[in-house]
């Protein structure tokens, strides 16, 4: 098809006005505001130009630039979620897939929770490595038992005659929002002497984490998700011999000319993060450091909402209870009793929150939905929490 | 160390106001000034929360999104650099990776040019590629002679048995500017049914590119080098049954939970570049498509200001001449000369420049150094040319 440049009149203006005017209690975005920050948004705007941070790039790499603070921004970022090394990275997945990438080889076994993103799925796919699954409990808290990690790690042992080269544990799982016990997931490993790989895709930013209180050897975290900060942006963290085998210095030497980098690392192909979405996540540091302190307040805008929407006739919290997390999963069998004889179906549901000013519930969905508080004012929290008792009571679904 | 919170004051407010006042001829940055461009600053404030794009997603890929219309804009974008399948990424070295990684298995051979990118030389490192280099012809020119292709794919075959998995050839080097005949390329990759990579970082947004017409069966891209984008976004694109076994969707399936993700494409992690940039790079998309048909005049514009410099005793312009790109590189022993008895050593250029209200030239060169001409009014080419020549004269270095 040949190209007709008037096709582009639909980019002209892409607008976004109506989702932001909302209380938006969608999980993947909740903790992701960077709009909400008035310091970012100047940031961003500074830095909108393509290679904007590479006016004073002196040695070649995103984390050695002191014009912007980049570098002094690596070392804080290293210190605040405790571990020795931290590279930022287009996203999680990204770093997952470069730890993975470089802990092990083709073929061989890596043990994960089976509540792990897809990511984590598709990141050691693409290395090429097996995947043994950690069981949760099921239904109705989907739980991850620690000792089963024990367990696991001796199965692959066992049929493979090796060790799995990385053990995974998601910190808190996008399904369910269960806070797992990664201090004991990752003292299992350490009596292995297998590395031990936290994703903090849902915590880093939200709450306080330690990677090294919590004896990870390698922390993963998304920024766009957690840390109030424009995407794509992730962290890849690492400690003692585990960073340098992550961050290894290139080697290759060209067979005619002789070029080599010896400065740059391998696994983040030289450099990883320019431009306005590095600044972004810098400028939104300050503000996540304050917010982390508040994540008390955040449960318990979580746990109040989930007191509410339980009062449905039907309506159950999955995963935890009391929850330890803003991600809350409902499972609401009246409401999708509802749906069955709506003209809308499942998304009745969706346009109903809507007229109430709610988003972030998945469109279609009515027998199952996750949403998250985080962020939320109390006063945002209890309309939402409202909104779906007044659709109860609109469809005749009793609330105690 | 403990993190201390009262360290982050200095990432409260970064600027970068001196920078974007001047004249900046930096290479990496002219093609890539998202802010000189009202639509894709809009646009980017619009979407800066982290998973802005995924108010509507259905699907669970980038590429299916349609509001905001991220569909049509890959289809669009394909059909503008005149390919079969197009995805973005967080940048053109991910792109090279992700078609090493999936076209080549580790121990390969790949041929590439000796002017490649550093990221070219790391993409083929990290998947654990040997490369064999083509030379270039040497000071002054550096030009690669597309038949030297076929001696190195011999040269392969005859010491490995096999052709090399991949053929790669940077459109335009990011040392000399030097656009390279990679239709010449393309076919001899074609005869030899080796499928032909090409890198157009320096390309794709500044001139009009057809990859089919290249010959090239994969290009890669850097939006926010050429693009007029916001960082980190390029472009990976495919032709045909590479495109099939580059964007192969998963096979992945859990052990213990059966989960799968079938939809999901592998190289790409499962989607990859959510949030403002993508949007940017949208917006950017009808400033892009009318640029390129100005190419004409950019060339104008180098070969003028490469005409003003050469007339500084001693300085040359190395590469193709008369140029056919806005990366200049220039030598200049004479410059080199005051930069030995100046106090400020190789530095006394970056400030002469930016005393002038030039800057770009990399701090401390004054030997050989890049600039580039690009999306400049003649005005400013005019100006910037006026300012080296009263450098010249100021530390009386002849001007014909």
């Amino acid at each position: 098809m040949p190209f007709s440049p008037y096709a582009t009149s639909r980019y002209l203006n892409l607008t976004r006005t109506t989702e932001m005017n909302m209380i938006n209690l969608n999980p993947i975005q909740s903790g992701g505001r960077a709009g909400d920050y008035p310091g970012v948004v100047k940031a961003v705007l500074e830095f909108i130009d393509g290679y904007s941070t590479c006016d004073y790039c002196i040695k070649g790499r995103l984390d050695e630039i002191e014009t912007p603070p980049l570098s002094d921004f690596h070392a804080d970022l290293a210190s605040f979620i405790d571990m020795d090394e931290v590279r930022l990275l287009p996203g999680c997945r990204q770093a997952q897939f470069a730890a993975f990438h470089s802990l092990a080889e083709p073929g061989d076994y890596v043990v994960i929770d089976s509540l792990s993103h897809y990511s984590t799925y598709l990141a050691a796919e693409r290395a090429r490595l097996n995947i043994v699954e950690v069981p949760h409990s099921g239904h109705p808290h989907f739980e991850i038992n620690p000792e089963l990690y024990a367990e696991k790690i001796e199965e692959v042992k066992r049929s493979t005659g090796k060790l799995p080269a990385v053990v995974f544990l998601t910190h808190v799982d996008y399904s369910y929002g269960n806070l797992n016990d990664a201090k004991e997931v990752g003292k299992i490993a350490r009596e292995y002497g297998v590395p031990f790989m936290l994703n903090c895709a849902y915590t880093i930013g939200r709450m306080p984490v330690s990677g090294k209180s919590l004896h990870a050897d390698i922390v993963t975290a998304s920024l766009h998700k957690s840390f109030a900060s424009p995407a794509p942006s992730g962290i890849l963290a690492a400690n003692g011999e585990y960073a340098e085998r992550i961050f290894v210095k290139s080697e290759v030497k060209g067979d005619w000319s002789g070029r080599s980098f010896p400065n740059k690392e391998v696994e983040l192909l030289g450099c990883t993060l320019p431009g306005c979405v590095a600044v972004g996540v810098m400028a939104a540091f300050p503000y996540v450091v304050k917010r982390v302190e508040k994540w008390e307040e955040e449960v318990k805008k979580a746990r109040y909402f989930s007191s509410q929407l339980t009062r449905i006739e039907g309506v159950a919290q999955l995963g935890q209870v009391p929850h330890n997390h803003d991600l809350l999963h409902f499972e609401s069998p009246s409401f999708f009793d509802v749906a069955r004889r709506h003209p809308r179906k499942g998304f009745f549901l969706y346009d109903e929150l809507r007229a109430r000013g709610v988003v972030g519930v998945q469109p279609g969905l009515s027998k199952s939905w996750k949403v998250s508080t985080y962020g939320q004012s109390w006063e945002n929290v209890k309309a939402a929490a409202q909104a779906f008792l007044d659709i109860a009571e609109k469809y005749g679904v009793s609330v105690l």
